[in-house]
């Protein structure tokens, strides 16, 4: 078991190119901003993800678009050229700005 | 929403420490191996994830002990000092050899 959901917007998205088995294929930075749970408190986590997007998740993240916010769903896998992690999308359900604001206070008014 | 599920082994584990507030924490690198579905094809997964613990959660990784397998749940944080990126574990299933064989050749005998 290797899954990832994550609630995040396109923060940069790259051309779309193609892997040496012909795939479609995008590079996206994802942006995430929320509050967690940890150790029974809150924990407000930002970061920036590398990830990429193969096959026809990658037409789909680009019909997105930079700024496009989304869940996506996935897999981490080692970083080909160095020593980082890489998010692969399987999976993405678009997000409504009405649907997103629940998700940036949770743990916060509780 | 920011949650990573992921059955790995435990590969490195730091002396238990005390955050600024008191909480207990244990920085661990876990390893996981596995075959994924990427695009309509198997794709094999192998990657170390730098990793903490804190509070009750420290304290059940430290007792599973390096080599020890478990189901880690959690989220992903930016690393306080660089860019990389760090799984926090908030729960654990610890698994038992003969729950693990599925998962090590999952895709492949399909």
């Amino acid at each position: 078991m290797n899954q990832l959901l994550l609630l995040a917007q396109i923060q940069e998205l790259g051309l779309l190119r193609y892997t040496p088995a012909g795939l479609p294929a995008l590079d996206i930075v994802l942006k995430h901003d929320s509050t967690v749970q940890e150790a029974g408190g809150p924990r407000k986590v930002s970061m920036e993800l590398k990830t990429v997007a193969i096959g026809e998740t990658a037409k789909r993240v680009q019909a997105l678009g930079v700024g496009g916010h989304a869940r996506f769903g996935g897999f981490l896998a080692a970083q080909r050229n160095g020593r980082g992690i890489i998010f692969h999308i399987t999976e993405l359900t678009a997000q409504e700005a009405a649907t997103r604001a629940p998700e940036s206070v949770s743990g916060l008014k509780s």
